[in-house]
Order: structure tokens, then sequence, then C-alpha cells
């Protein structure tokens, strides 16, 4: 079946446009039984990423009715809104009022508000929900869901392991439901892409045959999926760049200009790209260029949360704790929590002076170092000599 | 002396930093001549960028006077300020009061309006002149300097072939002259650099012994140099990055936010480096890693002046030829002229429709497509396939 499609793909560049996307006949051979049916997807989770992931979605299933169930399922954490459940106000209005207001989700996504009904006759799950839930999520759905399903994680961020450390919420994911996972990242701020403005997205692919079938599900003409064998390295670049773009926040805050900041990000870029290499062997340098890599670390580094609490920090002299109160209604600011965790691992091996840039972000960010010093500790860094 | 070298760098991570740089005991056994003797170096230009170099050089042949002559010679274009020669200003004020405001060059560095003067006893020769000038100052130079020099271009852009197509400068210069070239770029804007803040850079080494001493006069404790052995591969970044720049104003100008503008930079990217696959085959990917690949890229389309116009063109609905009167002194625009030599050459290879984004500005540039028509060219790139 790899050698059909890898074959299929590279006959591509002969044939129109409209020959490119696989189709159903492609799979419907498949040795694996998950292949030859219907599929029928659940998106787990309802926020602002959550509901525009599930309006592509409900369209795309659509569109490819052939390959998939028409209905889409999507669990959504049960509020009361003005009186009236988010569920009911959902399915009534095909509008998620809370999280993202003023776009209509396609009337085939049907809000559920218990995750295991959800979740239970889908063979694929998109787990798009904040990174602190998943345990628990996972938890209640192990022993629930198609044993042939599989998963696709678009949750940015790591899983702290108990007692230091981190693990890769794909990694987590399978560990309790036994599934294989892949995952999505890249440069995809939720409201541009529901605005429906042009943009690339990554997907790691657990296996060709998944990579094609998720392409299918995700991939419009506004939002272009390239799907890489690389699930590890993908997932890490969704949770290293807020590190890279609290030392870009830095240096805006110190006002040290474009120069320092290019430098700052791309002494960053290699620090990740090294960090996957030694952790996760076999990442491949290519990855780094794509959407999930080198444009999702500009438009952080540039945009987001991180770049601007870092900025605040250095000017108002507060430290993140008290901008994380002031700035984000309490919610913790993810790049110094993954610094704290990265430094962590780093430490346990012994190569903290490998990561001169992640050490001294961890380091500004605890306030052992002030943020003047951060340069200092990258003059010699190590991808100069 | 390769083998050696690299030895020495293998075992620098164990060694103190001020055992880093090599000594110029590495070079005294050299089977080259020119290795073994002091080195004259001369700056041929002296511009925002030539004088900026030269005041790093001037303190850097100082400090590795074992190496080097302590005097370094400066070509000057003669021209009269307020009456006086501004050769005898920058010799007795020690500022090039026109280009460098504000910054006091090195005494050691002293200005010569002749250019086969200043470079005729030069081992090694730094070319930082506007690109147009490059042919007519080499012709001047045939037959007048050392056999044994070698050169370092920091010159950015291609030279326009008669009847189409491109040639890199530093093979122009090799061509003319007849010594090794190697090149400098990076993301370094001169005004930045002059202020010391810190940066990094790329040369791209004819050789390994060449990219050491380079680096030797180049490198400070804010500019901070990493040399690769790929010569075509940085000279080209420095050239088509502008190209891609013009991509992101027209984004900023259509006001298509941060995803769209962090697309079309990744895909530029992609273009630049499928560019030097297919012209200059054996560059190397991690070259776009450092300085004078993403790095530079990311300056330049966030920076710089191809973006800023570019922008202006969407918005004002004036032509590219009007802005440069209005926004650059009549001063032409790198980025479309540099798109409209590269589409010379992928049109007579038959190739425009692999590089979709490179080929969409150039029309754009010439007033064949509407800006709003870029993203609609590069829905199905290549790199979506």
């Amino acid at each position: 079946m790899f050698f059909r499609l890898r074959l299929f793909r590279s006959i591509r560049c002969f044939l129109p446009s409209s020959f490119y996307r696989p189709s159903a006949v492609c799979f419907c051979y498949s040795s694996r039984d998950n292949m030859s049916l219907k599929k029928k997807v659940c998106v787990v989770g309802s926020g602002n990423w959550g509901s525009t992931i599930a309006k592509i979605i409900g369209h795309n299933v659509v569109k490819h009715s052939e390959q998939f169930e028409t209905q889409v399922s999507m669990w959504v954490f049960e509020e009361m809104i003005n009186g009236r459940k988010l569920t009911e106000i959902i399915n009534e209005t095909h509008e998620n009022v809370k999280y993202l207001p003023n776009h209509k989700l396609p009337e085939n996504v049907i809000a559920i508000p218990d995750v295991v009904e959800a979740a239970k006759d889908a063979d694929i799950l998109i787990f798009v929900i904040p990174h602190q839930f998943i345990t628990r999520i996972c938890d209640q759905l192990v022993g629930k869901i198609k044993a042939n399903a599989f998963g696709l994680s678009l949750i940015k961020g790591f899983l702290p392991v108990p007692g230091g450390g981190i693990e890769l919420i794909s990694h987590a994911i399978n560990a309790k439901l036994n599934i294989p996972i892949s995952v999505l990242m890249g440069a995809n701020l939720a409201p541009e892409v529901a605005d429906e403005k042009f943009c690339e997205t990554t997907i790691g692919a657990a296996s060709q045959d998944e990579g094609n079938i998720l392409r299918d599900i995700i991939q419009t003409h506004y939002f272009r999926v390239v799907v890489v064998n690389d699930v590890e390295a993908v997932e890490m670049c969704g949770a290293l760049k807020n590190i890279v773009a609290c030392g870009a926040g830095f240096v805006d805050g110190l006002g040290y200009g474009d120069n320092t900041k290019a430098a700052v990000i791309r002494l960053g870029l290699m620090e990740m790209i090294k960090f996957a290499e030694l952790f996760y062997p076999g990442s491949k340098l290519a990855t780094f260029f794509e959407s999930c890599g080198v444009a999702d670390l500009i438009t952080t580094c540039y945009g987001g949360r991180n770049r601007r609490v870092s900025e605040a920090f250095v000017k108002s002299k507060k430290s993140i704790a008290e901008l994380e109160k002031e700035m984000l209604n309490g919610q913790q600011l993810q790049g110094p929590a993954t610094a704290e965790e990265v430094n962590f691992m780093l430490k346990s091996k012994g190569i903290e002076d490998k990561f001169p840039l992640f050490t001294a972000i961890h380091r500004i960010c605890l306030g052992e170092l002030a943020p003047e010093q951060m340069i200092d500790c990258i003059r010699n860094h190590p991808e100069h000599m």
C-alpha cells in the first residue's frame, strides 16, 4: 500500500490538479480493515481553534462523502450562556457564540456534551483542547473508542512528567488509548483561519495512509496541508517556539533592533533543531522548513502573547506571574513553563551549555538573570564555534 | 592543512574561549606562500556598510597584529563636502561624515581616492560597493593587484548578463581578477552593526584557510561569524530574499494578516532553496538556516525597503518606477529587478510553474497581474503537492 501511494504521488506532477487528491479508490483495497468503510470524525474540543477546525471538517466530509460519514460530532464542554446550554445554542444556531462568534458552523457538525458519547463511533479523533485537560479526557475515553480508530492532535505544548521533564502529547494519548496519533501544527492563528485567510499547516503523520486521509478532511483552498512523516519534530516545534518567542520579546523590550532579533530567532531555531536531534533521534532537518517550523516561529516571534508578555516583562520590571494576572486573566504563559520543563531535561543530561539561549531565557523568567544579560549568554554560542 | 584545521575545530569545545581563535601559528606552516606573511587588507568601498566594516577591520587587524599589517586602506569615491575632499576629512577627523556620521573610524584606516593605489599591496580585498559599479572597478584593478590576493564580497544582488539572465558577483570578480572570492551575507542592517548591536553574519568561504582568516578580521564580540563552504548559496540568499520581501510587502498592503505573511515568506524560502539546487547544484540545505538565509529573510520581510515600497505599491496603486522616484530618490528597488532577472532564467528553462511565487511577484511588479491575484498563484504550490 505504501508503495502504491508513493507511486501515486510520484505521477501527480503529470496530471491536472483535479487528479491530485487521492480518491477513496486508493484506500478501499488497503490491508487495514478501517480503510474500507466510510469514516466518522469526532472533534474533541470546541474552543476557538477547535470550532475553526470543526467548521473546516464539516465542509470537507460532505465534499468527500464517498470517504467520510457526513455527520461530525464535536465534544463541547457544557457551559451556560445567558441561561442556555452552549451545546443547544450550537445545535440550533450553528454558531459557537462563546468561542467563535460570527462564524457559522456547517449544520452537520453536532455538539455533544458527553465526550464518551461524542467519540464512541468515531474512526478519526481530532484532539483540540488545552493541554492540561488531555490526561483527564483520555482517562474518560479508555476502552470506549473503536479499536481501529486513529487520532490527530492539534494540542500545543508538552505534558510535564511528575518529578521533572516532559512527555509529548501524542505519546501520552497513544499510551492511554493505544491508537496511532498524528499531529498538526503551523502558522495558524485561529481567527485568521476562521476568516479563511490563506495559510499553510503541517501534519506529522503516524503513517502515510493516515496522513492522506487527514489531509482530505483538513485541506481547503485557503488552508494548505503538507504531510511529513516526522511526528515528534512537528510536535516539538509547536512547543519549543514559545521559548524562543520569550527571547524575541526580551529583545523588543530592550530595544535592540532587527539584527539582534533575527539572530535570537535563528539561534532559537538551531536550539530547537538540536533538541529534536538529541531527544528524538531521526528528526529531519527539512521538517523545520515546514509551516510548523520556521513559519510558525516567525509568526510567534512577531505576534503572539509570549512575545508580548516578555516585552512587558522587560519594560514593566514586573514578574511573569504578575503579568499573567494582568495581561492573560490569570492564564499561564506557555513559554516560561516550557522553558522550565526543557531546562529540567537539559540539566539532567548536563548539557545546559549546549543550549545557552533556552537556558538564559529560563533563568530570566525565574528572575535569576537580568534580561540585559541574555545576549552575553549567546555571544559564544556553539553555533559560532 | 585542511585536516589540521578540522582537528583544531573539533577540540575547541574542550578549551576555554581564549583558545578558540586560530592563532597565526596555525597558518605559518601552510603550503600556500601567502599564508606565511602578515597580510594587508584593503576595503574597496566607503558607503554606510563599507565604513562600518572598515571600522571593524581596523580594530581587528590591531588585535591580531601577528597576522595582519595594522594599516588598512579604504578606497573612497572622492566627493567634495562643504568644499573639502571626503578623503581628507576622513583621514583628519577619522569620521565618514557623509555615509557613517557620528562613528569614529580607527586611525589606522586610511582613505585613498585612487582604487589602484588603495589595492596594490593588499593581500585581502573587501568589496563593498553598489553592485552596478563592480565591473568598472574590477576593470581598473586588472593586472594591478597581488597575484596571491584573495577577496571577500559584501555586495548584494546579481549582475545582469547582456541578453538576459544573471551572473553571481563573486563569479564576475573572479573572472576579472582571477583571485578566489568568498562572500559575506547576513541579517546585518548597517546602522545597527555600526551601533555595535549584537548580530550574526555568514561567510561563504572559497577555502577553509581563507574562511578562518576572514573570520579573524571580521568577527567581534557583537558581530558573530559563521563560516560555511557554500559560496553560491550564501550569495544567492542575499539577492533572492529581496524578491520574497516584495511578496511580504504585497501581503502587508492587502492586509492579509500574520498567517498569510508567514506562508509567503516560507514559500519564498523554499523557492530560494529550489533555485539554488537547480542553478548551483551542490548548494546545502543547512546554509539556508544560517544568518544569510532565514535570519536575513525575516529581517528583510519585516523591515527593509523592498517590503515598504511593495506595501505602498498596493496601497497607492502607483507603479514601482513612480514609487522609486518618490520613496527612494530615484534609486532602483532591488526586488523587482532581481525578480525580472530570475524570471528570465526560469522562462529560458521552461520552469516558471515550479516557482509560482517568484513568477507572480515578477508579473505583479510589471503590472501584468493584480496583487490580489498573488495568493491564487500559490494555492497549488508544488510544495503542497
